[in-house]
């Protein structure tokens, strides 16, 4: 086992040695052959105001979201803290994965209710951010649908296929999305706010110290169930474990809380932070770790649009990438079966 | 480590459901963004006839090679039964990393010894094989490098480098290139006779079984050693261990030989074998195991050309191939530093 220990330092360190420490900035759309190289290496870019010309960036704001998606009902994410999709540290130390309270309101309210978490400074109830990730930009979202171009040609003509997922993230500086990773190359484009990524490469899977976690949701108080049937938004949520039992490997380590749970791979992490602004374009290759922190524009809001293209399974990059994961498991003493989190949807 | 070994298998099969167990043969040669793709997931293809118009496969044949290259001095390896650079097992079941005599000599006396060695059905002296790999198309046979481009078009766009070597093989039936990997993209074209390749993708590392092996190399027998001085290629060599000591490590499982000396993952290799005939171009990429069998073409010999790119290290698939070798010589109980057979030439 110690000899495997000294490969999986050497895998961490010697991507680090090859590899720039750096995201570039690109100062013009890649061509599809430029964009395939990145693609190829697994390697993401930042397209400073690569978006600046669509009309989402253009027109995007409160009063215009209001108007256009009206009372039309959406799926918002509700959470204690922000903290949706994510671990959840119990009184007696448990680590629950837990998801969030989803419920279907009038934008309106959704938007009112986001905007009002942020301009009291001692809010304490729970926190909207409507993150459904399920293409709700062409299906809930579909009135906005027509200000942003229904594909990234250069990455369309590089992967040839059409996105898999376009989704519409509508949020404030309250939530944080977690660590984690996609099975999909991923163009963000940020609207209005910020976000910030912190990012870890593929090869830093034994940094993350993914455990198997019982999986909970929040879910309205009880005291609060009727009146949150009648008007959207519980006013409060709590944590409860999901009957039939479920569990699911997630990382429990955050670079941006390095003390707390490290593997003994973590110290060798070097995370990449980047923030994007409205009309930046981030291309964030599939399998790489990310946490995303919000930061408010003017109008207390965070809104984001991104294209998600199913990853390539064939070559080698995702069969060495589920053994990284897997081996770097087995080293620390975790068993779990085959090293593939993120199976292929077939 | 009964973990680990589990993992290796995933590895294995994983990729084998992935990826086809075919090479596809293309009909036209890919535009750089459709070789970029191919690149990207470092897979195969086959260009029949991708080479025909040439003019070292229209014009090539041994009068005209040994018209144009006359007299010229060339580097020739010669081994004991055209198993240069390969494993040789010894008396007391050693195994030795065996080295060709090298030897300077007239082109055109090289081509007949070539010629000579097929026509004799009983012959036993040593084998030639003028294989020098070190870019000795643009260098010894600088002669004929006007019968081919300078790079292949569509290489050059997707990989952004001129080649790094390109190599002017001429060999004969007798002689095999042991399975082994390079740290190139490589592009083969076969002007005269046959090649016939066998494949292992990089996630049957586990699989060749690769061993730090005792390095030697063939020498001139002594009783023939004026006279081959005096008149080129030594009419015996023999096996003697270098001095000072070396030693390398090297596959020594053979997929076309699997009952000899197989690893325990060895039986999950999947070979994939290719022939390429006169005209035809293989573009085998960077970290794919291949040995090479020749065919004579109606003058008893086989000559091929190829161009070597060097591979992009950056990225995470050389270092997490590097971590498949190493993952696999560990559970194997085999000790070699750091996972990386194919060191970046820096
Ligand atoms: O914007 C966020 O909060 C998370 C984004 C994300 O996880 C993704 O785009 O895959
Ligand atoms: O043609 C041969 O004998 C071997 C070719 C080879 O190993 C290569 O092109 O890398």
């Amino acid at each position: 086992m110690d000899r495997i220990n000294i490969h999986i330092r050497d895998l961490i360190t010697s991507y680090q040695e090859l590899n720039p420490s750096t995201i570039p900035e690109l100062s013009d759309p890649p061509s599809a052959l430029e964009f395939m190289r990145y693609a190829a290496t697994n390697r993401p870019f930042i397209l400073r105001n690569g978006a600046a010309d669509f009309p989402a960036v253009q027109k995007w704001n409160a009063a215009y979201l209001r108007e256009v998606m009206n009372d039309a009902p959406v799926n918002v994410a509700i959470s204690a803290a922000g903290d949706a999709d994510s671990v959840l540290e119990r009184p007696d130390g448990e680590l629950w994965f837990i998801k969030p309270c989803e419920v279907s309101a009038p934008f309106g309210a959704v938007l009112d209710a986001i905007q009002l978490q942020e301009q009291d400074a001692g809010h304490t109830g729970p926190v909207l951010y409507a993150q459904t990730q399920n293409d709700n930009l062409r299906n809930e979202y579909a009135p906005l649908y027509a200000d942003i171009p229904p594909t990234i040609p250069f990455a369309r003509i590089a992967l040839q296929r059409p996105p898999d997922a376009i989704n519409f993230w509508l949020g404030s500086a309250r939530s944080r999305t977690a660590l984690h990773r996609d099975p999909y190359e991923n163009i963000y484009v940020q609207v209005l706010g910020t976000k910030t990524f912190t990012l870890l490469p593929p090869t830093e899977a034994p940094c993350v110290n993914e455990q198997r976690l019982r999986a909970g949701t929040y879910v309205p108080a009880a005291e609060t169930q009727a009146e949150h049937e009648a008007e959207g938004p519980p006013a409060a949520v709590y944590p409860t474990l999901d009957s039939p039992p479920a569990s699911i490997p997630f990382p429990t380590w955050d670079p941006d809380n390095p003390a707390v749970r490290p593997s003994p791979y973590s110290h060798l992490a070097w995370p990449i932070r980047l923030m994007l602004r409205p009309g930046d374009m981030l291309y964030l290759p599939a399998l790489w770790y990310h946490a995303v922190a919000q930061g408010n524009g003017n109008e207390g809001i965070s809104c984001s649009v991104n294209y998600w293209y199913d990853m390539d399974y064939s070559g080698a990059f995702y069969s060495l990438s589920g053994f990284a994961r897997g081996v770097g498991l087995a080293s620390m003493g975790r068993e779990e079966d085959g090293g593939f989190i993120d199976a292929p949807a077939t």
